[in-house]
């Protein structure tokens, strides 16, 4: 096989078979292909696109090109759920203790990587204690007795995944729908999902902007993970403003912690307990969604998810009684408020910007290097919909150092007034099987 | 300037300014941006064309992206011709000297390359003694002498584009309007040329199949030099066979002679006389095709534009004696018929298979390293419109060696014929100023 008969197969917009496109993926992966190839080839794709069938390929070459987790010594079906990012995005921190409360075992890998915040175990390192790095036998063996564990991604994941996302990030073949798909759903399948829930945000803090382009994402994800034999579905939600109100490591902990007492605000809430909900169906607890959200409100009410969280937390050494004690995580030592500027109801937020603030205060990394603060982040005290008035608070940041006029400044300019009165922005759009 | 933005912007449609465009040749010569990026890019416009403008930018930037011939010693209007390639075509021995003794220069340099046969220059070298290596200095005492030089390409002519092309050609992105446009043209307007004559060539034998490609290409490179003020012209001429019945480096000499002693065959001497004749409009010598015409056949009339030849083969050292005496160039030792084994009219001939033929047999060079030999070859005896009967002969191989049955058998299936009277097929399509 040759690499320019397969780029110009697909440059003149024909489907390639299973046999070329792994091929193409070990052949990358081994260096047989040069990335001026493999980024002309992801240049044509993002022309013309890929198949379901080629999609579903590349997922499992990609999938198959590194370390796979085998999780068969876990009873129960493992049912995975993914983001494609947010800002103030906790579910993750919520929905395991939601399930794992219903006996759906949770064995989660996460990374760090870049961001507004920390990953899912940057977040968790809030607890004192929490220790991420587990080896497979412990990190199994944790499932099966808390029903929940979060360890690092250890060993050599989709190497051929992270090759080629390397490549397009470089070369404007980023934004493809196919290859975000089998990106995501390759690493999902590496690391030993049976079944996949997705959570596909839109809006001005998401990847995906339009709404249209996420619903595509979406179904491209779920097509693959179905042609795959993995269970899958996705929700879109809206991602025109933070997810719930705290954005930042300790301070989403404790909004986390609030929403398995009961006391969670609206949206994050709300996401969560649909999320889980489909999770419980994925995993075999209920027939239907309606079914599911009974048993995971139950849960909530009955205090075994907030159980269940401290159970895991205890289980990976981490300060559990923090849980209870919210006060034990770290806190910032400065809180100062962002007032605003106009009177209205905030009519939008530009989300992505309100991630960057907290990014400055240090609750992310911008390159590897970087050290997270886990005590410092923002807090929204309006969302959209609400009414401010001028020199009330937008905003309350919490910070580790005082040079903050600037980090304010860009929160301030992060929100929109309207004189009408504005709707609660709708949280999920759409459902797709 | 970052290229992963111009790469975002082309791929998104947009124009790119001129700055831009000159920025990515500079970084892409110097090794600043990688090859990764450029092929992205070069997909890119693969998908999204070129403006005039930016096509006529990148033209100048490539070929002001190494040396440029200093022309300006010679006196005249320098007038250089280009052919898009084809099979069988020696139009520029004929040229030469047609409009050389007209008095305008022609100072040609010429590559050697791949291909069906040698290029110009190793068809000149058919004549004993002929030198191509040749400096500046002589090189261009020799045209203001002779009115004619041709020598072998020396110093480093837009290494921009042959890198660029280097890496089209193994990431499928060769066959882009605009880029093979800039790419031809860079090289003549390095070369010093003052005003072009384009054959763009279209059929079996030509790289552009399709006449409305030929068009769009012909289109595209003659905006580009008139907007970097190099008055340029095409045509668009038939290659749905070789041109002349000659394959072969001697033996393309040879019928070279025979069409500037006024005895060539028809389309050769056709097509000679029609971009002569535009070489006489554009050097100042003529003010419209007619009149170019009739100054230009004149010179084989009188036999002024033979004598030329003579003039111009033995001012660099070549034996003279040979353009009258073209038994005294490369014989080969072994003619063999190709017969027919239908009866009918020619209608169709495969002129690439042709052409793969007459290199099988050693005219022409697969890769850098082979060595040509000058006296072998094809003569085809029929031509689409003969009528032929089975076991006449269709062509006449020239060869050095005997194993030439697989070369026979591909000659032979190059034909195809019908049993209908076939129209002689249109020798020029189209002129475009």
């Amino acid at each position: 096989m040759r690499m320019i008969d397969i780029i110009t197969k697909k440059r003149d917009g024909e489907s390639l078979n299973e046999e070329e496109i792994r091929w193409f993926v070990d052949a990358y992966s081994n260096g047989d292909v040069p990335d001026y190839q493999a980024s002309a080839f992801a240049m044509a794709i993002y022309f013309k696109g890929m198949s379901q069938a080629e999609a579903a390929a590349l997922t499992y070459a990609m999938a198959e090109s590194g370390d796979q987790l085998d999780l068969s010594l876990i009873e129960g079906v493992k049912v995975d759920k993914h983001s494609t990012g947010g800002v103030g995005d906790k579910t993750t921190l919520i929905l395991g203790p939601l399930v794992a409360a219903l006996d759906i075992p949770v064995a989660k890998m996460s990374g760090r990587g870049l961001g507004h915040t920390g990953g899912t175990i940057d977040k968790l390192e809030a607890f004192e204690g929490f220790r991420t790095e587990i080896d497979e036998e412990e990190f199994i063996q944790l499932v099966n007795t808390n029903k929940m564990a979060v360890a690092g991604q250890s060993g050599n994941l989709t190497p051929a995944d992270k090759k080629l996302y390397a490549l397009r990030d470089v070369t404007a073949t980023v934004n493809s729908i196919p290859l975000i798909a089998s990106s995501v759903m390759s690493k999902k399948i590496a690391s030993g999902a049976d079944a996949i829930v997705l959570d596909v945000k839109t809006g001005s803090g998401a990847f995906m902007e339009e709404i249209e382009e996420a619903r595509q994402l979406a179904e491209a994800m779920v097509d693959i993970g179905n042609s795959l034999d993995r269970k899958t579905m996705a929700v879109i939600s809206n991602m025109d403003q933070p997810l719930g109100r705290f954005v930042g490591n300790a301070l989403e902990v404790k909004e986390a912690i609030e929403t398995l007492q009961g006391n969670g605000p609206d949206d994050l809430h709300e996401l969560s307990i649909t999320l889980a909900s489909h999770m419980a169906v994925l995993g075999g607890k209920a027939d239907n969604e309606a079914e599911g959200r009974e048993l995971v409100e139950k849960t909530i009410k009955d205090k075994s998810a907030l159980e269940k969280m401290k159970q895991f937390i205890k289980g990976q050494g981490g300060n559990a009684e923090a849980v209870d004690h919210s006060e034990l995580l770290a806190n910032a030592n400065i809180t100062s408020n962002v007032v605003s500027a106009s009177s209205g109801y905030v009519s939008g937020m530009h989300a992505a910007e309100i991630g960057k603030a907290a990014m400055m205060l240090g609750a992310g990394r911008e390159t590897k290097d970087d050290v997270i603060d886990h005590a410092v982040g923002i807090e929204l005290t309006k969302k959209i919909g609400d009414y401010v008035e001028k020199g009330e608070p937008l905003a309350v940041m919490h910070a580790n150092h005082e040079e903050t006029e600037n980090v304010a400044e860009m929160i301030r300019n992060a929100f929109a007034f309207s004189k009408e009165k504005i709707e609660k922005p709708t949280l999920i759009f759409d459902t797709i099987y």
